[in-house]
């Protein structure tokens, strides 16, 4: 069995056990940044923090191990090194997530349309809520800092996400303001996808509307292809019978 | 008749009913909002708002009753209860007017384009109204408060909607934010439909400049079709001819 | 000849001379705004004012008069109306340049896509420049004014066109508040349009990419048309030599 | 040898060379603008930038020269002579490394999608980290500056351009305006870029979801034309073995 495979092998597995250990990593973080908890709990939810730690770091060994081209993977994969080294990057370890979209593959139904909006609606509201905490969690003890509580973060979030930007309430130190970056590129994106999702709709209603300007579907020619092979058919049956009469005579 | 067949007959009979109701709504709110009626005035308006309140609780209750699964029906309608629950989302009560929006169809013509043209200025037009309303009256006596009058709130409300978002007006409550969100949404949504019937009118365009890079059409199929049946008829025909003049030797 | 007939022709003969008018009034409305003429001067540009205003009202008078159905007409153009009436509106009634963009025909080329671009970029260019004129004019002497030369009036109008928002500055008045809203609509249908342009652009490159995803054009139909056609020929072609060949024994 | 064919020639074979020169120019450009180098190194980096300079204008000499319309190439290309001749828009000497996104094409590999995306983000990346340098330049002295340093003017470059404008940070210069409305520009593009790549995906996957709605291929319109081909030469075939038949007998 080929490295590439094994390699293979290994995500898929992994991939929901990420996904869990992710679950508890947004569980604890979000209790870290909205409550102030006494000192034992302190000491338990850091502890948990550095088994998940664990978690990623021995996953992101196994994964460089396995992969076949071991260079070519690492340096493919500087975001993966990057999101398990820097605590800065911490709030990312949550990408692992991303897997938790399959979930909403039913939710959304069969139609495409229906999967991208149940895929937009849920990664927009995790994406305003990780990015209210992480911002709290940065910004709160700054000095001239606008967001101090979880209500005005998650404010400050939204009215980034949806690039109104009234300016009350914006990061004032270095690292909010990557969250704030990161937001943003999420952000038109997400502006983007609602965009397209509408605009296809609307050109798929525009051409149902009459015949002669909607396209030629897939199906339609299928059928004309069976009128064809009927009429090749039709013309060596009666050949066949026309030479049948032939010898008869 | 099944359980589902009447709640749909229900709300197919209800829906116009509720449709004025919502008017009658948004009428006497924009009085008590707009105004400083009297003492009489305002225990009037007060009573006829605890009618319509009344009117959407029996309809609630009616849908819950009518609902052949109550428990599914309820879980996926808990925006409904919210509606007729809290007062704080009062103004959502509005959405009603959706039904209003079947009054359009006929203003828009029978071109989707159009169509969704009247849909999104009459929305767009509604939703600053009931956002300016719905803003001025949970503004209006906050502390540091920048929306204190009307025109006030509709010029937040079209900065919000545009997503231009100046910062000279913003809420400062929490209620307020959670009205400006929903406003965000809808800007974004309008942008987007906006966006979508534009870029569905330039790729129609382009693709009836010229033939050759023009979409094949349903229509050109259904002739291409009838030819290849008068083909088939041509033959079958001529075959019956030459049998003819077969027997007839 | 009809009375629609007569408004028709009306129309596209007062086309050019109100289009005429407009530049006219564009070059004194900016003399006004932007220079301090001294008091000969403004009384000639004055009086130059009020003839361009009388032929905006002649046109109006003389359309409402052709109009087959007076009522009806009147109604469908309150707008151009209050264009007349209100002082207020004055600007608006340079809307009459949109008949310029004709000349932008040529310049984009034959190509729907250049065409647009023509359009975008004249409308954009001559929306900001109005409205920087029209808000300087509007703002220059209010209280508390953000807004005091022509340069940080164009500023503001980039920045509200494009949705940016700083909020360095914006409008105070009422008057101006009004303008801004009309810059956001259009600045709102600007990027629409440019999305739409793109969008067209990428789809119709993807769908050249490879044959087996291009979409089926109307000359490829046209083509197969031509082969059915000649395949019905040569069947009657063969038919008619076989019936000679048979009278012929 | 014509005259415009030697003006292509020259344009294909100095293209690298002056894209060469562009990074040396931003190389050199940056260290200008975010080190305070000392004497001997500052007159060093003016000594290269004079000489980088006397390419661009050799190179634009050049092209004029070789121009088959020379006073029609000179208005054609006036932001070229602008660029040139005022040291104002130096920066847009980077220009030149439009070239550089032909490295993107291998790097977004044959799908037009992956090399669209491609290009936005390094392009993107590009915008940004100029409009910062030269809005450091322009702004850090001025006073009221709110953009004094490079983080701040990097903070700055991305507000603008996903168009969130807090208003935190803002040009007060005119220079710094003039930069800031190019990037607006660019911002806007950007994110029409995106949401048409995103809808120009949309499209394709919902037409690929059932045949009754996917739009017929070229590929498809090949098959059909085969199939009445072969019926042809079927129908051709069996008229010649009649004929030899009849002609045996």
């Amino acid at each position: 069995m080929g490295s590439a495979d094994r390699l293979e092998r290994w995500e898929s597995r992994s991939e929901w056990a990420l996904a869990a250990v992710a679950v508890v990593f947004l569980a604890v973080y979000s209790i870290q940044v909205l409550t102030t908890p006494d000192r034992g709990v302190t000491n338990l939810l850091n502890g948990v923090m550095s088994l998940l730690y664990l978690v990623f770091v021995v996953d992101y060994v196994v994964r460089l191990t396995l992969a076949p081209q071991r260079a070519r993977w690492f340096f493919r994969h500087l975001l993966d090194l990057a999101i398990v080294v820097l605590p800065f990057l911490r709030p990312l370890r949550l990408l692992r997530l991303v897997v938790l979209v399959k979930v909403l593959h039913r939710a959304g139904g069969d139609a495409i349309r229906g999967r991208v909006a149940a895929y937009t609606a849920g990664s927009a509201i995790l994406l305003v809520y990780v990015a209210s905490l992480a911002m709290l969690e940065t910004e709160r003890n700054a000095p001239d800092s606008t967001i101090t509580n979880f209500g005005t973060a998650v404010w400050w979030s939204i009215t980034t996400v949806t690039t109104v930007g009234y300016g009350d309430t914006y990061p004032v130190t270095g690292a909010g303001r990557v969250i704030a970056v990161l937001l943003m590129i999420g952000g038109i994106s997400l502006i983007g996808v609602i965009t397209a999702t509408v605009a296809s709709w609307i050109v798929e209603r525009v051409s149902e509307e009459d015949t002669a300007s909607r396209a030629a579907t897939a199906a339609q020619i299928d059928d004309l292809r069976d009128e064809i092979r009927q009429l090749s058919v039709q013309l060596s049956d009666r050949e066949s019978a026309r030479e049948e009469s032939w010898s008869s005579r």
